[in-house]
């Protein structure tokens, strides 16, 4: 189901010839109404890959059509002719669909500085477009898939009558990341721009943008929300904010499950800041620590490392009142020992660090995962 | 010679007891005069080590009589037994020394978490003292090694006169580093206290600060100069500063050739930036990125990791003039593709990255290495 959950969408997934290894590598999402709202977030990176640079200008207006969508190929640090590409693909889809390219948002993953083979990617739009139907969420989220090996979805209904669907791509190497975060989510709940786009940057501000498995910043990240009003509903808020909060964490978390090569999935939540922001800062030093995430991998309670993350932070805490828990073993307690590390059992897959900064009402969670020699294999071998 | 290279030190190097190896992990410098100005930069983690802080009051005079130095146990995180344990190990320095405790500098290194043995640190002070002579550098370097393959040693004259020498430990995990980094400095010349800060700054400003292995800041990084005034020459401080630079700089070079796991060492410099903290803050996000650094270790000159990277710091750069060499090669070229991939020869252990902004004058030069899967191994299994 997944993008087409709610109604009001068709999607399809073909194998095109962009990849060689002749996988699917070519998908689209189109919306057919009645509404065409939209919104996105993108990379901050500021080597923006071309189809990032086409998809911002495209979203200017508030709607889209379509999203059009490539693995295979990232189409980034491609100069003048990688945007003509991009400008392309929107136009060849345009056509398919009887609309404009403006309206055409365009995705591409895979290496960084290598052109796409555009008639493959003209062949495949048609042939994407043949095939569109409420059927094809399934082979779209597989059309999207680089070193992914499964297919991320997700949906949520309300009981007021609309839906949420999205599909994802992307393995580990999430800073938002640089193998790529694609993203795309559909509603049918009746949105305007406005309330699509507050409602699509409040979700991913506490769910992608908390995700960091390797701390590396993509060219091509992208989150696209499509609304079609099919359901003929115009949602409250704040159900509607939480349920797409709902999806995107859903989406966020099965891209950590399928991280490169990680055999933990790690949730760092600092309590009692004085901020949110100080409690996000705490947490984004310790999932940056490498040497905190070989311990995990190597089921190593080791609240020194998570300490001396915490002590590169400017985050206001006085380090004689932190208190650290492993699986809820206080291992560090108020700036002293506190229980046996003996006691923290690391050996399943989900570990949950918390740190008590004792400075406040507010808290945050960073996802991250371990550092393993498979991440080191996968990525010294794949070249992004 | 090191420690000892310039006149009027003597330094001990004793197995104490305190490493379960049997080997030597108690070192003594003692400066014998006529003069004992001393200055020391540490590390700016907040949770700064029993040793740190006792050592950041002791030279809060400008003078150190001599500098107690341990290996395998760090006295981190470990409250105020772990202060009174460092201001007991500079009381029984000072009692054999005839010094007093407000002139002893100690720094220790190894696990975080657990208390010294203060038992065998008191026994291997006396028995240090006892070999104190100009013949005890080499055996002072030693003792401070934790997972160091060798000793790490450096020293410089000026025709003028004067010299410079310096032991340090730390076997990668440097920003300065988690597993810790301790230098100690010796001079003969003679200096103010004022000159003496003045020129450790400049020194491990561009040496050890730009010196980043693995982006993990240690709780117990600490730099001490000790000078002597035994040449009885005052140095012209440009020259001085040139010299202990260099020493410095000798230094870093033998930490990153011993970083662990580590199988090539890495330059990564900024050049024709608008300013030295835009070279800087490039070149230290490229030298953080994980993906870059696990490409190197697979002999892979990926410049799309160089711009991704890059494309996270606020430094002034338009992405369209921006290029990138590997060993000379330049295979990105002002925004658009350069010169083949496959030119670039990255069997070398060393490696030479450039990234021309051509924003301005200035450059800068980061220092690091790759990321393997030994690093990964070592990391997992040793608890620091």
């Amino acid at each position: 189901m997944s993008v087409t959950a709610a109604r009001g969408f068709q999607a399809a997934g073909v194998a095109a010839g962009i990849k060689a290894s002749g996988r699917r590598d070519l998908a689209l999402v189109r919306n057919v109404g009645p509404s065409r709202v939209a919104a996105g977030v993108f990379t901050s990176n500021r080597f923006k890959a071309a189809p990032v640079v086409w998809s911002i200008d495209a979203l200017a207006g508030g709607e889209l059509d379509a999203v059009v969508l490539n693995s295979g190929g990232a189409n980034a640090c491609t100069g003048a002719d990688g945007l003509a590409d991009a400008r392309d693909t929107a136009t060849v889809t345009a056509s398919v669909l009887d609309s404009s390219p403006d309206r055409i948002a365009v995705c591409s993953t895979g290496l960084i500085g290598v052109r796409l083979p555009m008639d493959a990617v003209v062949s495949g739009v048609k042939a994407a477009a043949a095939e569109l139907s409420e059927a094809g969420a399934t082979a779209a989220a597989e059309a999207i898939m680089t070193t992914d090996t499964v297919s991320k979805q997700a949906a949520a209904a309300s009981e007021a009558g609309w839906s949420v669907g999205g599909m994802a791509k992307g393995a580990g190497m999430l800073a938002p990341a640089l193998a790529t975060m694609l993203v795309v989510l559909t509603t049918d709940a009746d949105l305007t721009a406005e309330q699509a786009d507050a409602a699509l940057r409040a979700a991913t501000r506490v769910t992608f943008d908390r995700t960091d498995s390797d701390g590396c910043m993509s060219t091509n990240d992208t989150v696209i929300l499509l609304a079609s009003g099919a359901s003929g509903v115009a949602p409250d808020a704040e159900e509607f904010t939480a349920a797409l909060t709902h999806v995107c964490a859903s989406l966020a978390r099965q891209l950590l499950a399928d991280a490169e090569g990680a055999s933990h999935d790690i949730a760092v939540t600092v309590v009692n800041a004085a901020t949110e922001d100080d409690a996000l800062d705490v947490a984004r030093a310790v999932t940056r620590s490498n040497l905190f995430k070989t311990a995990i991998f190597g089921n190593d309670p080791n609240w020194g490392r998570v300490l001396a993350s915490a002590g590169t932070s400017r985050a206001t805490f006085d380090p004689e009142q932190v208190s650290v828990s492993f699986n809820g073993v206080k291992v560090f307690d108020r700036g002293g020992l506190g229980e046996d590390r003996s006691l923290v059992d690391l050996t399943p897959r989900e570990v949950v660090v918390e740190i008590d900064l004792a400075a406040g009402p507010e808290q945050a969670t960073v996802w991250t995962n371990d550092l393993t020699y498979d991440y080191v294999k996968e990525n010294a071998e794949y070249s992004s």
